[in-house]
């Protein structure tokens, strides 16, 4: 017995992963049942902190991914090519597929789920979203049996590294940025992290998995960071709230039309009690609502090597406890070993989930204008929004910012279409000078 | 195809599982393959909301258990007998057990698990710690690959109740306890609940899963809620804690004596920037700290029928799809089903887990003194502590009660062996009036 992985890629997640498999004292026994049998790299000359034999070394990816003595590929270099290709090679070679690529899923799978249902081999994806905290497991396993309402999150570490700084030290977005790139918290190009594209990636694979229905990348609404000023942060924590980037996914009317989704990555207005709001650092924190559990909370670090590879070797042991059971069926009949469709491991739904427009979101929203200091200003807000349904729940002037009086409205839950139709009336007021900010509220 | 199930108990937990069994749409369709065949309930005429045909119930529990044509016995009628004599019964009889019954399994845990690898079954949890939570499923799962440091939480909804009410209120225990059995929160015996043998019982089977050992109940230090003051919660909330009731179990030298466990339940100073200081009211959250994975946290509603018959189907759910896969394997094969144990999934450990003396506990204190009103107090004070090598943080003079200056300290880490020697020290101080509180701070 035993199951003989093909590593693709020796990087930090890699690395850690190889560190579990290699000291198994301590942990499930059937940990010991696993070799590192290859592993792909770029240079097998380069020298590695893990003890490998050389010969487990290899520059030729695509020969683990057909090795026929390899049960298990595990996915590790990251990027759309060659690493689809490579998932997609591996399954044609009946290899079960364990994946810690967000990128490759988000777009590809599809692709790449159809290919394993006609192999027969799972997909294990734990490590793509929340790094170590079990979220895709429950959702597969504990949670299958709740109609989900929604999944919502912080789910990029980088993004809520800085929204927690600029919280604590009163301090700018650019400020806190280039802070954390000298530390490391955020890569020299912070584009996929600040612009909320990682954070959609994420969801569209949470939704996919809550739903029950495949999600396309492109129909996750999106929007980044950059806007978040210091002003609003105090503002919102005057208020009662944290600012956060949020993933959301959610059933858009849960009783008339089930089947219709809202998925969305903004910053958004958490009321301190909620648990999400007290998420910070670099933590991640993924919130799921069913019926009949109610709110269940999935919170830890988000990236890492330990916490990563910690996901990547569990996903690993529940491959190889379903083939050891087949195994051990097999062997009691006398027969080869058959690979069978563990119900709530592998993907079951073909269908695409229907997406509601963003004008058709109901929400809560701040904005913050900048007007003349004039007598009435605040009643023709008022106004406007009411010309629109906008019922507002709190207009507040906070002081004066270059010598525009500075004022801050809170909405009821209102229908973002009719919102922002309104902001397009205030926005012809002779009286306002300019709106710095719009953000949902939770 | 199709599993078949027998409920012995439909009361609130019973009737939420026969919920969700009897209404599949939008969950999983492997609910569907799922039969409620047989319901044990003590009186067959009392009327039901759930619509269940008149032949399926019995009052014959025993039958239930005994019944060849069930696959899955599902105990939900809490208590030790005739709970613990079905459940072997079932056992004995081949079936796959599921229960909600933490007592049962925190007593008779050794003697089940022992008939249940025995049998070749499997008895499943999830329902018997924090309701809804999924966090047995991970112990044994997601984070198996990790060596757990230390696990600890909040699993008792009663006692973090009245203590978030204590803290919202400013009130007194005895108070806020009459208002939650008013309410239905508490129990009119709330023995179990606030004396922390509930969470007891809890911890018991989470260290057991967490550590891979079996725990003797009795092992389980246990401290309930009932001596803590409004005036304590006040003075920690302005040191910068929470008070919660939490259940603890940790390595006591993860390195020197990785097998060394302690267990504990007290009320415990939680800094508020902890993510345990921020569960509230009913809520539960379990904190597991693991290498390589760190903090995760798991966080949701820790009863009531909804959230545990989601857990409770859930384990059903798991079961049935070894089952299928099982099966489908066998007639692959043109042979009968033979169950095979899966490794994660059924329990493995049969050695005790041994355990440190509270004396040895590390921890901080914090502690009260009433004191007479004279030069020289406080410094009598810490010459007590240091006698016994007990280093204090901070020691603050609040104010005056009835009469005594009121003080209050809080120590550096220390032996609890040696903190309780000081304490022995200072109570035959003359200047000492009493001590009227000490909480182990987190």
């Amino acid at each position: 017995m035993g199951f003989k992985i093909g590593l693709l890629g020796l990087g930090t997640v890699g690395t850690g992963t190889a560190e579990i498999l290699l000291d198994p004292t301590g942990r499930n026994p059937l940990l010991q049942e696993i070799e590192i049998y290859r592993v792909g790299v770029r240079d097998t000359t380069k020298p590695r902190t893990v003890d490998l034999p050389s010969t487990a070394f290899t520059t030729d990816l695509e020969a683990i991914a057909t090795d026929p003595d390899i049960d298990i590929v595990v996915e590790l270099i990251g990027g759309l090519e060659p690493a689809r290709s490579l998932i997609l090679k591996a399954i044609h070679h009946k290899k079960h597929v364990v994946t810690a690529n967000k990128a490759v899923i988000s777009r590809y799978g599809d692709e790449i789920f159809t290919a394993a249902n006609e192999a027969g081999v799972y997909v294990m994806l734990e490590a793509a979203v929340g790094g170590g905290i079990p979220v895709i497991q429950p959702l597969k396993q504990a949670l299958v049996v709740n109609r989900i309402q929604s999944v919502m999150g912080i789910v990029n570490g980088t993004t809520n590294y800085i929204l927690t700084r600029m919280q604590a030290e009163g301090a700018d977005f650019a400020e806190v940025l280039a802070d954390a790139q000298r530390l490391g918290y955020a890569e020299a190009d912070p584009t996929a992290d600040v612009d909320g594209l990682d954070a959609a990636d994420k969801l569209a694979i949470l939704a996919s998995l809550a739903f029950g229905g495949r999600v396309k990348l492109e129909d996750v609404y999106c929007e980044g960071i950059r806007q978040v000023s210091a002003a609003d942060i105090t503002y919102a924590d005057r208020l009662g709230f944290t600012i956060k980037l949020l993933a959301i996914a959610h059933r858009e009317s849960p009783t008339d039309n089930p089947d219709l989704l809202q998925l969305r990555v903004h910053p958004t207005l958490v009321p301190k009690a909620h648990p999400l709001a007290s998420v910070n650092g670099v933590y991640n924190a993924i919130l799921v609502e069913g019926d009949p559990v109610g709110q269940v909370m999935f919170y830890g670090r988000g990236a890492g090597a330990g916490p990563t590879a910690s996901a990547v070797v569990s996903d690993i042991m529940s491959i190889a406890a379903i083939l050891k059971v087949e195994e051990i069926e097999a062997q009691q009949f006398n027969q080869q070993k058959v690979d069978v469709p563990h119900p709530l491991l592998s993907c079951s739904h073909q269908h695409y989930c229907a997406i509601a427009p963003m004008a058709e979101l109901n929400t809560r929203f701040y904005a913050r204008f900048l007007c003349n200091d004039e007598p009435g200003v605040i009643g023709h807000l008022g106004t406007s929004f009411g010309n629109h349904q906008v019922s507002l729940e709190s207009v507040v002037q906070i002081g004066f910012q270059d010598g525009f009086a500075e004022i801050v409205v809170v909405t009821h839950e209102s229908r973002e279409g009719n919102f922002r139709q309104a902001l397009e009336e205030i926005r012809t007021l002779k009286a306002v000078e300019r709106i710095p900010s719009v953000v949902r509220v939770l």
